[in-house]
C-alpha cells in the first residue's frame, strides 16, 4: 500500500510481447493496492531510427526541432503501454511530459527538470488511474518540448518519485541489479543488496551502465529510495539509498571503463603554470580531463599525461596542434589501448591499506599500472586494455570473494 | 504579399526527397514576401503503421489512447519539414496542434475544432517565422490530445486560414485540381478554374476525393478562399470560392461513387408510416441512408429500396434481421454491384431540362437506371457497376465537351 514509481527502458518495451509483459508487472503492483506511476522510454531502436530520418534531411537540424521529433518516441510507448493495461482491464491514462507537468530549462537536447507541477498527476491518481508518463521529455517556459538527454528516462522517474513523495522508485532494466563487477567476465561477481548514493554515483560514472548519474544525484538530493531490478524476472534487485554502513564492507564494486584514451605531452617546458595553461585551454573547449599525472621535472623538461573519453581524443589532438604556442611539447603521443579499472566503496575513506592491497592484487597478476587516481570513495588505475579484464578479476577476488 | 496557409497531405511528405520538395515550395512563397503557415499530415503510411502497432497490442484500445498514439505521426512530419526549411536557410518553427492553439471538443478520433487561440501563431508570424502546424490534431478542455478524423488536415488548414484571416488556403494534393470527371477514364475531362463551395461539397461527398467535406463546409462558413493544386508541379489549380455564375455553366462535374450498396425490402405492408419506421430504426443505429425509392403500393404490399455505404451493408442486414417485427418484409435482397453516378452544378436549379438530358445520354449509351435522386444542385442515378464508367463518359461528353 503506497505510491510506487516504476521506470522501464527501451528494451523492456521493444515489441508487443514485451509491452504486454511490462503491463502485467504494472497491473500486479496496482492490484496489490498501490498507486502506480510509470515512466517509459521509447521502444527499442525508435530514437535511433528518428535520428536517422532527421539526418537524411538535415544533419545540422536545430536541437529544438530534434526534440520535437524525438519526443514522439516516448509518446508512442506510453500510448501502447496504456492500451496494453486497458486490455488487462485496469484504469489507466498516458501523459506526455507536458501533460504530466514536467517543466525544464530551455536547453534543448539536454534539458534539466526544474519542477514538476503535480496537479494533473495527482488528479489522475485520485481517480485511481495507473499513470503512464513519457520519460526523457518535458516542456520549457516557451511551451516548447524539450528532451533530457542520455539516461533521461531515469531522471524523469526519479523526479516524479521526488515530486509525488513516492515510497520507492523502481528502475527496471535488463540486469538483475548492481553487481560487484561485470558478471560477464568475473565469474565470482555477485549482486549487491544495497548500495549508497555516492557509491552508485561512482559506479555509474565508471561504466556500470545501470543508472544514469544525474538520476542518482537527484535521488540523493531528494532522498528517493531507488530499486534497480530486471524487467525479465522477479528477483530482488539492488536498493540505492542512504546505507548505514553496518558491515563496513570496504570495497563495494570493481568496474572497468574502456571509453578512455591517454595522451602524453613529452618534453614540456618545466615552468610554473605550464600544466595549468594546457588544461585551461582544454576546459575552455568543453573537454573533460580525467586522470592526470606529470613526471617530476628536472627544471628544464617534464612529461604530462592525461586521459579523456575516446570521443574527445581527436578534438584534443586538434586543439593541441592549433595551440602549439601554449603547449610547447617536444612530442605528443596518444593511445586508445588502455582501460580504467576502479574500486568503489564508501568504507575506503578511512582505510589507507586499500590502495596497497589493490596494487598487490595487480602485481600478483603481473599487470602493469600506467596511472593512478584516488578519491574519497574510489581508486582508479589505468592499465593496458589487454590486461583490463584480468585486472578486474584479480582485484574483485582479492576484495570481494564471498 | 499576404498571409498564405498551405496544406500538404501524407503522400506529399512521404520521404526525405518529397519533404525537401515541399520545403522549397514553402520557402518560395515565403521569399516572395508572404507570411506562410503550413498544415501537414503524417508521412505516407505512418498512420496505418501506428494503427497496426496498436492492434497488435489491443484491438479495442480506447480512442483517447489511439489519439495519443496517432498524433505522433504529424509531430514527426512537422519537425522533419521544419528541419528541411532550416536547411534552406529560412526561419521556421514547428508547432503541435496544442501549441498552435487548436482547441477541439472531446470526441476522440473525430473531434471538431471549436476555436483556434492564435496568440502563439501570431507571435511566431510577428517574428517572421514560417510556421509548420501539425494537421489532424488539437487539444480538448481536459488538456488531452484529440484527432479530427478522416480528412482532418484539410480541416486544420481551413480553420487556421479562417482564424488568421489568410488571403488564401492552398490545399496541395496529388492531383492538379478539380476536374469535370475522373481523368483516369474520361479522356475529355478537364480541370475547372473555379467552383463554388456548394458544388465542391457535392463533388466531395460524391467521391471526388479531393477535399474533405468538413473542410469545405468550414471554408464556406468563414469565407476562406481555397486553392486545390498539385504539390508535384506548378500548374494553376482550382479555386473554391463564392463563384459569380458568369458563364452559367449548367453542369460542373460528373462523379462516380462505387462505395454504395443497394438493399431492397420486397413485399412490405402498404400501411402509412411503414417506410418511416424502418428508416427511423436505421437512423437510431447511426446508419446514413442515401437514395430511397418505394414502389407505388397497391394497398396491400409494396417494395422499398435504398442505398447505404458498403461498410454499412452488413450492419443494416443484421439490423433488418433483428427487427423483423418492425420491417415485416417478404424478402430482403441486396447487391454491391451498383454505382452512383451524379452530375453537379449550381446552374441546374432553374433548368428543368438537365435531368432529361442526363437520362437521354444514358439511354443513348444503353445504360439502365436503377434509382434516381435529385437536389437543387445535383442529380444522382444508380446504375449497375459494370456500366458506371461508360455512364460517366456518356454524361460528361453530353454536358461538358469543350
Amino acid at each position: 500500500m503506497g505510491l510506487i514509481v516504476q521506470k522501464y527502458g527501451g528494451t523492456s518495451v521493444k515489441d508487443a510481447e514485451r509491452v504486454m509483459n511490462v503491463a502485467r508487472r504494472i497491473t500486479d503492483a496496482y492490484k496489490a493496492g498501490n498507486n502506480v506511476v510509470v515512466a517509459v522510454s521509447a521502444q527499442g531502436d525508435t530514437t535511433d531510427d528518428l535520428i536517422e530520418k532527421a539526418k537524411e534531411i538535415n544533419p545540422n537540424a536545430s536541437k529544438r526541432e530534434m526534440d520535437m521529433l524525438l519526443s514522439t518516441g516516448e509518446q508512442i510507448s506510453i500510448s501502447l503501454l496504456a492500451m496494453a493495461i486497458e486490455k488487462i482491464g485496469c484504469p489507466v491514462i498516458s501523459l506526455t511530459g507536458w501533460q504530466a507537468g514536467v517543466k525544464t530549462d530551455a536547453k534543448y537536447g539536454a534539458a534539466r527538470i526544474s519542477t514538476i507541477d503535480t496537479e494533473r498527476l495527482q488528479a489522475e491518481l485520485d481517480k485511481k488511474n495507473i499513470v503512464i508518463v513519457a520519460g526523457f521529455q518535458g516542456i520549457n517556459k516557451y511551451d516548447d518540448i524539450t528532451t533530457l538527454g542520455r539516461g533521461g528516462s531515469d531522471t524523469s522517474a526519479v523526479a516524479l518519485a521526488a515530486a509525488l513523495h513516492a515510497d520507492v522508485c523502481e528502475i527496471y532494466t535488463d540486469v538483475d541489479g548492481v553487481y560487484t563487477a561485470d558478471p560477464r567476465f568475473v565469474k565470482n561477481a555477485y549482486k549487491l543488496d544495497d548500495i549508497s548514493y555516492d557509491e552508485m554515483l561512482e559506479l555509474a560514472s565508471l561504466g556500470a551502465n545501470v543508472l544514469h548519474n544525474r538520476s542518482v544525484e537527484m535521488a540523493k538530493k531528494y532522498g528517493v529510495k531507488l530499486s534497480v531490478r530486471s524487467s525479465l524476472n522477479n528477483n530482488e534487485g539492488t536498493y540505492v539509498k542512504e546505507v548505514e554502513q553496518v558491515e563496513k564492507m570496504l570495497v563495494r564494486g570493481v568496474t572497468r571503463d574502456n571509453d578512455v584514451a591517454r595522451i602524453a605531452l613529452c618534453g614540456v617546458e618545466d615552468t610554473p603554470g605550464k600544466a595549468f595553461s594546457v588544461f585551461r585551454m582544454l576546459a575552455k573547449h568543453g573537454i573533460s580531463v580525467d586522470l592526470i599525472i606529470q613526471s617530476i621535472g628536472n627544471g628544464e623538461k617534464k612529461d604530462i599525461s592525461f586521459t579523456v573519453t575516446e570521443e574527445d581524443l581527436q578534438p584534443v589532438l586538434d586543439l593541441l596542434e592549433e595551440n602549439k604556442a601554449i603547449v610547447k611539447a617536444d612530442e605528443v603521443k596518444w593511445t586508445k589501448d588502455v582501460s580504467k579499472v576502479s574500486i568503489v566503496g564508501a568504507g575506503m575513506v578511512n582505510n589507507s591499506g586499500v590502495a596497497a592491497t589493490m596494487f598487490e592484487a595487480l602485481y600478483d597478476a603481473h599487470i602493469n599500472i600506467n596511472m593512478i587516481a584516488t578519491s574519497e570513495i574510489k581508486i582508479s588505475v589505468l592499465v593496458d586494455r589487454k590486461d583490463a579484464e584480468a585486472a578486474v578479476v584479480a582485484i574483485h577476488d582479492k576484495f570481494l570473494l564471498k
